[in-house]
């Protein structure tokens, strides 16, 4: 049986006769128009900087991108009816033309990467939109703060999604909005604050800019934070991005109050939405709720005690510096951000770690945050499932014949959800095996090439061995980047949204011709 | 509901009035008598030969073992009512008591490794029974050959199973000893090839000494290798096991032809004996049936194809060296055999082979091979069907309401089946969590550690780092081996009835005290 969902043209904002019927190329539209807002403060901010005079290209990037997003918007209606099957193909083209689109920056000037290194800019821009982090500029301290600003942007952008913020202006889309909003918001359920599904996606929006504000007020009281430097972090840590305009990361600022700052920010931004929006309207209660968000909380404490031991212990640091470097590096990579605080003196560093405090990092890395969140990884609910899933197996070959259901603090998962989320970790296994063996047919050692894939799948930012915190991701061949920065969509629309989608788009294209 | 196995008494070898019911050191008892004329066997081989006399450790070693067991078998009994509860401590403790005597031999000889060095024996001993092939013995040549045959033998008896070779005997055991051979036996259902199970493990056994024996005639009949180095390697390939009495492994033979029949061997090995079975019954076309071993084949000769390429094109080296070397190690790490065939000229060393290549090793090594063979990893089937349930979830991702089964070859899964893949494939990702995190924690380095655990989890013998092909697993901890002595076991007997065998066997123990 095929679902049809009816949309609601008397609400629509645009006029309806003139335009064909189109949702994918309507919402790309609609999303590429919140990109220019971003660009044209970029260009702002770089006028108004001392030391460097980009602003021509940035403001050319906004003209193209704003005339394109209009054309597409204006040019395309929604269809009357939306289908599941359209839904997947609109997240997949919103996602690549944000990234085509705010990869301009950095080829329209010259200084930064040119026309001649389009890939790189393309890996930027990838890297930016989907939280990851990882780099391919090499001197990041050196280029204007423009663009280094719109850098950070991407990743906010990002952060809560494009689509999300498209469905939240598009009252029009009903149910179809929540099957678009779900495909790219991570999470078992898509959870309703609001009767209309655009006002679901407004409110998150707005706790998510509240959250940023919230941060770079915080970071600006810190002594030795500038504004720009406080709204630039504040941008990507609420999207749990990992850019930073220093090449130094969070450890430029030798700051154990901007560290602090930035932790809670991530860990913040790796909660929930939807609970924060609840604790917002006065149901603090909410958090204690929600079970996986706060096995989040535990695991990150634990994590923290354990590394801070092997640190103090193994390493012989003080029991001081072990706790505030373990603090800060569970945090950045079990929130999937990926700032480094590497500075004179510190331990941030984590590549030069004992080895167990490294496993650790690398577990929490593939964990993830909580579901409705910015994070990246597995998340916290799949790892419960999965492990409870585990468990039942065990169980069940000893009573082959009983009924054990899968339960979670109490109440018993539905036997499609286990599945689906089985289905995602094995597949999670399957894109990380494909990726590796091309990544390590470009030319990759095999530490920098699985380390890579999985700091890609899980658009975290660093990787180890070659491309550790401390160096950059020109160690991959350029066509290695492109198959990471591939990875790092997979790994940012949770896979299933991303082979769907390309099946649409292939299937259309073939039908065409 | 608890489902009660009544045994036969009537048929029991044993007299019933005077021993006492327990299973557990019935079958424990059984297997280890079997072990005596292995060491009995080492110790004429040791007698006769004439570069070194260690023939008194092994005597001792048989006669301890043979007292031992003979106590146990006649002493206990089994029950009148076989309980599936029951059936997986008698695994665990059968291969902990065979792994315990059958470490007698190394530590009895203080020139081998000693009573000091007790741990060392155990890993020895594991590796050799659960066919793994990891070892501590730094100078492998300079043993006696007598010894050296014990630990072949040990990789031969493990290779099928104990407590199969000890159901085989055993008629009394009604459906108890089916549960008994499924908990030891990879595999989706164990296949009756008898009305009764006793036959089928009877029938399984001689199938596999038969194999042995054929592989030790072809060997024989390649120039250069004597008597003894063909029943040695035998006796290895067919449990693809991976001990062999030189530290050069097949390198020392330096032949196309030993590296051949070996091959050919462990293929043999790494498929279902029950098919071998039907098929010497004159069923030929059961292989063409079983879409597992045939993918398997397809499996190894694509590998083979793709790693040929790679060295020819990338490493320069000529197209048949390429396709020898790339068919061995294909094989011998596909099987979980564990060989090597490093040697003056050739490229058998594959820790230095290009990355891509050694990525396609990783993931054959994961796969495995058929069920119902001696080979390790998570075998085909598994490997088909967790791919199949991934695909079903991107179907569902798109039609939430829809039901699709999981297919393969045409004929639908059983869900309770698909469920028991997944869980066991999240067992074997959690036990290599913690496996590495308490391998780490001991001090190996990070590559080191994860090669470690999931060449020990695999049965597979040589990990990569610092115990690649060429070294040994003395680069480990002490503490850190017997670790990964437990994941060889627990990859063994497939985790689930490790699980249970030691749950069992803690609650036993704690009821008494």
């Amino acid at each position: 049986m095929r679902r049809v969902f009816r949309a609601v043209p008397e609400l629509s904002l645009v006029p309806r006769p003139p335009h064909r019927e189109n949702l994918s190329l309507h919402v790309v539209g609609l999303a590429l128009l919140f990109l220019v807002p971003g660009m044209l403060i970029a260009t702002l901010v770089e006028w108004g900087s001392l030391t460097s005079d980009g602003e021509r290209p940035l403001l050319v990037a906004a003209l193209i991108t704003g005339t394109v997003g209009m054309i597409l918007f204006a040019g395309f209606g929604p269809p009357d009816d939306v289908r599941p099957s359209d839904v997947f193909p609109v997240v997949v083209w919103t996602w690549l033309s944000c990234s085509v689109l705010g990869a301009l920056p950095y080829v329209l000037d010259a200084d930064v990467l040119g026309w001649s290194q389009w890939d790189s800019a393309l890996f930027e821009s990838i890297s930016g939109f989907t939280a990851s982090g990882s780099t391919v500029l090499t001197d990041i301290d050196s280029h204007g703060r423009g663009l280094l600003l719109w850098r950070q942007l991407t990743q906010w952008y990002g952060g809560m999604g494009m689509v999300v913020l498209a469905v939240s202006v598009l009252p029009l889309l009903g149910v179809g909005g929540q099957e678009l909003m779900r495909a790219e918001t991570p999470g078992p359920e898509s959870d309703r604050l609001a009767p209309r599904i655009s006002g679901t996606a407004k409110r998150l929006w707005l706790v998510y800019a509240g959250l940023t504000a919230a941060i770079a007020v915080a970071l600006f009281a810190v002594p030795g934070v500038s504004l720009y430097d406080a709204v630039a972090h504040a941008l990507s840590a609420a999207g749990t991005g990992g850019f930073s305009p220093y090449g130094g990361s969070i450890g430029h600022f030798e700051s154990l109050g901007a560290e602090l700052v930035m932790a809670t920010g991530m860990i913040a931004g790796a909660m929930s939405f939807s609970l924060h929006y609840r604790a917002l309207r006065g149901d603090w209660r909410a958090y204690g709720r929600a079970r996986d968000q706060m096995l989040f909380l535990k695991i990150l404490a634990s994590a923290t005690m354990v590394i801070t031991l092997l640190l103090w212990v193994r390493q012989g640091a003080s029991f001081g510096l072990s706790l505030r470097d373990a603090f800060f590096n569970v945090v950045t990579l079990a929130t999937s951000g990926g700032f480094h605080n590497i500075r004179p003196g510190g331990l941030g560093d984590f590549a030069a770690w004992t080895p167990p405090a490294q496993v650790v990092l690398g577990v929490l890395m593939l964990i993830g945050g909580g579901a409705g969140s910015t994070s990246g990884g597995m998340k916290v609910f799949r790892a419960q499932i999965s492990a409870a899933h585990a468990l039942r197996t065990v169980r069940l070959a000893r009573r082959p014949r009983s009924v054990v259901p899968v339960k979670l603090g109490g109440a018993v998962i539905p036997e499609p959800t286990v599945g689906r989320v089985l289905g995602f970790g094995t597949l999670y296994i399957m894109s990380f095996g494909v990726g590796t063996l091309i990544v390590a047919s470009l030319g990759a050692d095999p530490v920098t090439a699985v380390s890579g894939v999985i700091s890609a799948l899980s658009n975290m930012g660093p990787a180890l061995g070659e491309a550790g915190p401390s160096s950059d991701f020109t160690v991959f061949a350029r066509p290695a980047r492109l198959v990471l920065a591939g990875l790092m969509i997979v790994g940012r629309l949770e896979i299933t949204a991303v082979l769907l989608g390309a099946a649409v788009i292939v299937r259309h294209l073939l039908r065409r011709h």
